[in-house]
């Protein structure tokens, strides 16, 4: 039987004990918090690491600062044949193991691309890394055998094993995730120092529909600040180890935005036609480098968007209503992808959007149209 | 019966039309392209403007650029006794209503803040803005009845009004709308110049697991570069049009991330511990910020997120499922909010959450664990 200890039970640890557990595994575990390791214990992710116990792989889930430290210790004590961690970072990390005089060869870097916005063993799931990517970044000295077994502890969480070295790893999430994260949070921080809300509600014309602050707030801003509301401890941790590879990234998305509040303040402005013509072009260089740009994100996991396609329906907003028209396209043999609910409480009806392979299009929208169900047509 | 006529039938005019007809209305359709009324007509948004034909209002729902002008035009054929247009941003347009020497009295702008990433009528439906805001700007020279016929529109269609001047309407979407719309784009045109996409595949350790471009973007990519893909045509014109207002916005963001940029420069490089401790604290000043911002931003439309908690249970992944659980939490009496579905193609399970009131959680968790779902922990 294959075996791990997991270091640390939070989230992380917890939840690759509960995915190992499902694959077969023997998981040991341990926290410098007892309690902890009883919580884990309960939701099933292994049982108490004992003195003496020795493991094939040993997983480092702590948090960044102390990583590095944690994972000295384990291996000063031989508990494994193979030491990986879960850091957001990993040069950084691997620079600070290799001061430690750590053996290099059993020890590789490791990144779940997954979480949750909640923490502890209690939030942890045996599916959080389901179809995730998962970095795994070797160093020189990392040997095939600690490669090897730290890709099957990967594989056996469920998630995809993406190799690629500690440098190549920290520019990717600079990019990828960094850069996203303190685009959000900048653009939320926006919103405390506008008029719009210290000015608070205005005077207006009828009782009932006076002008709030965000009230013409869209679905656009939601999903655009979303990130905005992640933990400011753990990611000035996540950025200070990685600022040197997200500084120039920053800058550049500056320097783009300071470009174009120069153009809008030509088209604001009294200007010559030529000068109002340049930045409207480079008005809509920025807009057409975002469409092109968009293109290359990957919507649904390994899939492009382009595969599949929704079906709206218009139904009564009524308990069971949803259930109803999920029984139906089940019936019809088709396999809903995911559902979107445009619900509005207190209103007669909204909009169920179901998103399914582009070619059971047509197969979906007749099987509920047959059974009655208002489907929205979507060409005229 | 009261009655309307929608000048161009493109998605948001047949939308009107649509949600007006099911309310009762009466509604006449105009276009320049004749089969475009007979698209609409087809959609049940209407019957087709003859002329001597005139009624209450008259909604003109064509591109910003040309707005003025055809409402100038269907107000000098005296068509209707109220005008009121749909365009993105107020002020200019007013101006050049004005400009025209149209009675003002009658005419009060209009915006509602609904849309679909499709257009033309074959996209338009009558749920388009069911519980959304509807903003209505009226000049100083709006009369009570233009305002009163454009709010009673706006109700029928099943929207918010919200009553406010041009300015602070144009204000409040540089804010909301348009600031969001140039981040997204500026952050996504970030992915094309970078060398993580120039560079292509890279070696590797193992056949199959190559590290490919942007194969550890995350949901939070995803979500913060969704507005990118949208219309740079139509937003080179609305960003023209409200260049005044949100020149300054995107200043301000620009040299947010100016300093931030120059933080992290000092946390990436050589620097006393005093210059490295100051440049922690900006950027963690800057995700603070942003914690603050967004708890003001309204994710459910007009509900604060802390009404409704997830509820998540992990299934098989066989068609049938999803409606399954559904039907259960109906069984339960508990309305579902709405659905996400974490569902990754060929991979044994996956992770069902249900959103639904804060009150129903611990009911909706034991009508589930009763029934045999795997109803995930979320307190350890």
């Amino acid at each position: 039987m294959p075996d791990a200890l997991v270091v640390g039970c939070g989230l992380i640890g917890a939840s690759v004990g509960m995915a190992l557990r499902d694959a077969g595994w023997d998981v040991l575990l341990r926290d410098e918090v007892p309690s902890i390791v009883g919580q884990a214990v309960r939701r099933g992710a292994g049982r108490p690491w004992e003195p003496g116990d020795r493991t094939t792989v040993a997983l480092v889930a702590v948090p960044p600062r102390v990583t590095a430290r944690v994972l000295a210790e384990v291996q000063q004590l031989d508990l494994a044949r193979t030491y990986t961690h879960v850091c957001s970072v990993q040069s950084h990390v691997q620079a600070e193991i290799e001061a430690l005089n750590c053996d290099m060869a059993t020890v590789i870097g490791g990144h779940p691309l997954a979480g949750r916005e909640r923490s502890g063993p209690g939030a942890a799931t045996a599916d959080l890394f389901v179809g995730r990517p998962w970095a795994l970044c070797p160093s020189a000295a990392t040997s095939q055998t600690a490669q090897q077994d730290a890709t099957s502890l990967v594989r056996d969480c469920g998630a995809d094993p993406v190799h690629l070295s500690a440098a190549e790893h920290d520019a990717s999430v600079a990019l990828l995730s960094h850069l996203p994260q303190v685009t959000a949070s900048a653009l939320a921080g926006s919103l405390l120092g506008s008029g719009e809300l210290r000015a608070g509600s205005r005077p207006t014309v009828e009782a009932g529909t006076r002008h709030r602050p965000l009230q013409l707030a869209g679905p656009g801003l939601v999903d655009t600040t979303r990130l905005a509301a992640s933990d400011s401890e753990l990611w000035s941790q996540i950025l200070e180890l990685n600022a040197a590879q997200l500084a120039p990234l920053v800058a550049d998305l500056s320097a783009r935005l300071h470009d174009l509040s120069e153009a809008l303040s030509t088209l604001g402005g009294p200007a010559t036609p030529r000068e109002s013509a340049t930045a409207l072009a480079q008005v809509r260089a920025l807009l057409r480098a975002g469409n092109d740009g968009r293109a290359l994100v990957p919507v649904k996991r390994g899939v492009r968007s382009e595969a599949f396609a929704p079906v709206r329906v218009s139904v009564r907003d009524e308990p069971g209503r949803l259930a109803a028209l999920l029984a139906d396209a089940g019936a019809a043999g088709i396999n809903v992808e995911d559902v979107h609910v445009e619900h509005i409480p207190g209103r007669p009806s909204g909009v169920i959007e179901l998103l399914v392979g582009v070619g059971d299009v047509p197969a979906l929208c007749r099987a509920l149209a047959v059974r009655g169900w208002a489907v929205l047509e979507l060409e005229g």
